[in-house]
């Protein structure tokens, strides 16, 4: 069987399916034998138990309080004898499943704690929720921790949340299957980052495939070969073996500068999304990191990242890259995530609303701890602040007004910082492009974000698959706003780079070049392959080609 | 009490409160005399049967058989002996209070209709539901009937739908007071339209306001007094006399020709959403519409309009403007609207998503019926097409081949039409703006939607209150695109019209002629406030203007 989707991240991966499924299965069946049962329990019992201290153990490693604390309570009732032994009763007497047996003893523990008046304990039905839920998907082999996946597998899922690939171990995980999702869906972007080749937007992979299955997942082309006849498999193995000397090939490119044919120098540089992509960043060749996005630190938990956690995350980046450039982007979000205790709410259209520097100029205290912390990592490396979303000069001017507080306090407390780190924006809002000459005497430099400056130029969301065919950024229109922010930036002495997807695009790699864009910013995986398109252009002739397709007279 | 709310429509009201409450109350109290109960039973019957005559009538006389059908089963169920033999049975034997039997003996066939399988049978239901709903309305004096409210109301409402509003009764109805919108939600643009003095966005207008408390709404201010002093209202008397007086100055200007002090020719056009609204449009001296929204022909029904049903529509507004340009803007809706039968779902970015034009690109049956349409009218009069949300040269080249095949079948068919009707487009996307070079050879004229434009250019949903703040029609970049369209529609030689909120705001009219706008639409009630700005400007004093506002150079 083949399945058609769209290709998510190149490459070519052979594996084991692995299929997602959200909904807990609770098989019910009658024992033969409640001893080997009992067995099966405790093996189950102990798997748990390991994989939770596991993650206890990153928490703590990452910082993570929130999560490391709801980790050793977890571990408290797996070890809990009341527990236990109503467990051990129920399949010993009941002669109930182990499954069963887990679940309707978690569901008098859950009842009870529900009814709490105290909020505390109250709280504590859902962690017992969570671990049976654990032992029971153990027992059942339909296990949810993604971290913890045999060799060669392939992840067949409906769709992946940015927290879930956030664990996927990259070592194990061969290829990714979804359902949903584009080509700039999230877990494209990450499947690109981790270099796990992925098709996505199969429609309905998770209904046509099963556990077990051996799955050929060819993500240059956006198919999925499900069991295949011995020699299309050969055929994909002989693929699979050309695409990783091509990748090869490219690797040695790493340590070649990138200049042009006719000897521009252009700087490649990497996207980043946690402080530990550094390594991979360096690893591919970035000669710096163009765009770090700082929303991981908000996600996945109920209270604000302190000012120290954010430092030590800046830092350790900035130290990463051993005095190349890190521009760290401030708070990027809005109310298409579901983050309550920032705040936000589900708007009709998140893409036009409070989101990013709209809300953190209404929340400047959050704004301030960000800006303080990216200040004081400041003086471990070479930093630079972007803001987001930036529609007007009123909100540059406002942003700088809360930077220069926060360098006010260091001063006063006696910190150091780097006087001198660079202020730039995000050009993103078509506003900013046409404006770009007002804005540029607010700022040190301009980053293109080209995802969302597509959108916005073109009125549309590139996740919605109904209108995914309008979504262009090759559009002339968005090259012409493109080109007006290079131009503008040169007249005013002012780095231009680029972070959106099109920079590590190699096809729009010439084009760009011709517009005369210098600064391109990428998924580090994404640096080789832009640099050979670089190595074999000569500008005039990128010029032309641009030209062209800007359909500029 | 003094309300502060946004200025929605100008003007100042003074009436009686009619607050609208959606939710159905139905009071339950011991009955002292059930002759008398009796007797509210049937004249609040009599009051229903008298309102369900009067929508059957109108709808017969708008030809809207879908709604005249239903209004006809309303009346027969008004009529329906043993339903009120069991009412009566209720108040006389049971004692109990009228609305509380209706309800009661209502929902007893409500129930059994439901449990039906035939369809048809089943959707009586909800016909019952209607009418015992209205039935209780009339009763509690909480009737949602908009078109049958006294003389000197004003209405208060959470926010009044598109569909509410239209049917306001615009002798009666005074003033208007929401709860919620902004300066371009729907209602204020109606009430601009149907000249009603409006207040929106009092957060809490229905909550602080009873039935039957004096208010003053002032929509020039924004401000709603409550049972003002008498030396308060007295005041407000004087400004509303006053303003009167200012009104019917301008109401002189209505035949005067629209010409700059330099003696530029400048066109005032209206914008309509009904075919009804041409009288209007004509009352105020507006010389063509540049804009007929035809999504009332799609709303609050459950079927596609007829190819005839919209011939008639359009004939008429094109009659009625006798000889004047009609432009007729194509279906222009989205996942923002629940309308299931065209298919539309809710997305979570509609502003971005499947709408308009790709919408009609997707469903070619529904634009070419609209075409069908909008041609065979062209025999009546002076009409002009508009393609919305155009994005890219391709779409408006599809739409033009689904317009060629409907001249073809009318042309085989023997049809009379207007072989050479002018085909433009609404350039409210960035992109449009950015590349009208590109698509000017493919039109005949542009029309620049302010409103669109302005939210796509600052990424900013102008619904949404948290970022309200961030929309501005006059952001330099706004001004620049603007600039942008007119320039190129001069040098390619074709019309350039406005029929965004912009083009009825006196306050930018000078900036517009600055800018070199020739054509302005716009709601009717605006165009001698616009008109007295164009007499009074000096083109060359309007672009230093302009040149400063766009901050050009």
């Amino acid at each position: 069987m083949t399945l058609k989707g769209i290709p998510g991240a190149p490459g070519i991966g052979i594996g084991t399916a692995q299929v997602l499924k959200k909904e807990l299965d609770i098989p019910r069946f009658a024992l033969e034998d409640s001893k080997e049962e009992l067995d099966r329990f405790y093996r189950a019992l102990d798997q748990s138990k390991q994989q939770v201290s596991q993650l206890l153990e990153r928490a703590s490693k990452n910082g993570n309080k929130d999560v490391a604390d709801i980790m050793q309570a977890h571990l408290m009732m797996l070890d809990d004898p009341e527990f236990l032994a109503k467990v051990k009763e129920s399949i010993e007497n009941e002669k109930l499943n182990a499954e069963f047996a887990v679940w309707s003893v978690g569901q008098e523990y859950i009842q009870f704690f529900e009814q709490m008046t105290d909020e505390y304990l109250k709280a504590r039905a859902a962690d017992l929720k969570d671990i049976t839920e654990r032992i029971i998907r153990n027992l059942t082999g339909t296990l949810l921790d993604l971290s913890q996946l045999p060799q060669n597998t392939v992840l067949v899922a409906r769709d992946l949340a940015p927290s879930d690939t956030a664990q996927i171990d990259r070592e194990h995980v061969v290829g990714l299957v979804t359902d949903e999702g584009g080509p700039t869906s999230h877990v494209a972007i990450m499947a690109r980052s981790f270099q796990i080749p992925a098709v996505v937007g199969t429609k309905n992979a998770t209904g046509e495939i099963k556990n077990g299955d051996l799955l050929v997942v060819d993500g240059n082309e956006g198919i999925v070969e499900v069991n295949p006849a011995e020699d299309s498999l050969k055929n994909y193995e002989q693929k699979q073996l050309q695409w990783k000397k091509e990748q090869s090939d490219l690797g040695e490119l790493i340590t070649v500068p990138s200049v042009t044919k006719d000897g521009a120098q252009v700087k490649l540089e990497a996207n980043i999304g946690r402080p530990e992509e550094v390594e991979i960043a360096l690893k591919f060749g970035a000669e710096g990191v163009g765009l770090f996005r700082t929303e991981f630190l908000f996600m996945d938990r109920n209270t604000l990242p302190s000012e120290e956690e954010q430092f030590e995350a800046y830092k350790k980046a900035l130290e990463g890259m051993r005095g190349q450039v890190v521009t760290i982007r401030t708070l990027d979000i809005g109310g298409d995530k579901d983050l309550p205790y920032l705040g936000l709410q589900r708007e009709n259209n998140p893409f036009l609303g409070w989101r990013a520097i709209r809300y953190c100029l209404d929340r400047r205290d959050v704004l301030k701890t960000q800006l303080r912390a990216i200040l004081r990592a400041s003086a471990y490396g070479k930093a630079a602040v972007m803001f987001p979303m930036i529609s007007s000069v009123e909100e540059v001017v406002k942003a700088k007004e809360v930077l220069e507080e926060a360098k006010a306090e260091l001063r006063e407390e006696g910190q150091p910082f780097d006087e001198h780190v660079k202020v730039g924006i995000m050009v993103e809002i078509p506003s900013a492009a046409v404006a770009a000459d007002l804005l540029a005497p607010e700022v040190d430099f301009f980053s293109i974000g080209t995802n969302d400056l597509t959108q916005y130029t073109l009125a549309v969301d590139r996740d919605n698959e109904k209108v995914r065919e309008y979504y262009n950024p090759l559009h002339p229109a968005v090259l012409r706003l493109i080109k007006r922010v290079i131009d503008v930036g040169n007249a005013f002495g002012k780095e231009v780079a680029m972070c959106g997807e099109l920079a590590g695009d190699d096809k729009a790699t010439e084009i760009l070049l011709g517009l005369g864009l210098q600064v391109f910013s990428m998924t580090p995986s994404s640096i080789p392959r832009v640099k050979k398109v670089v190595l074999s252009t000569n500008n005039e002739e990128a010029q032309a080609i641009a030209k062209k397709a800007a359909a500029l007279a």
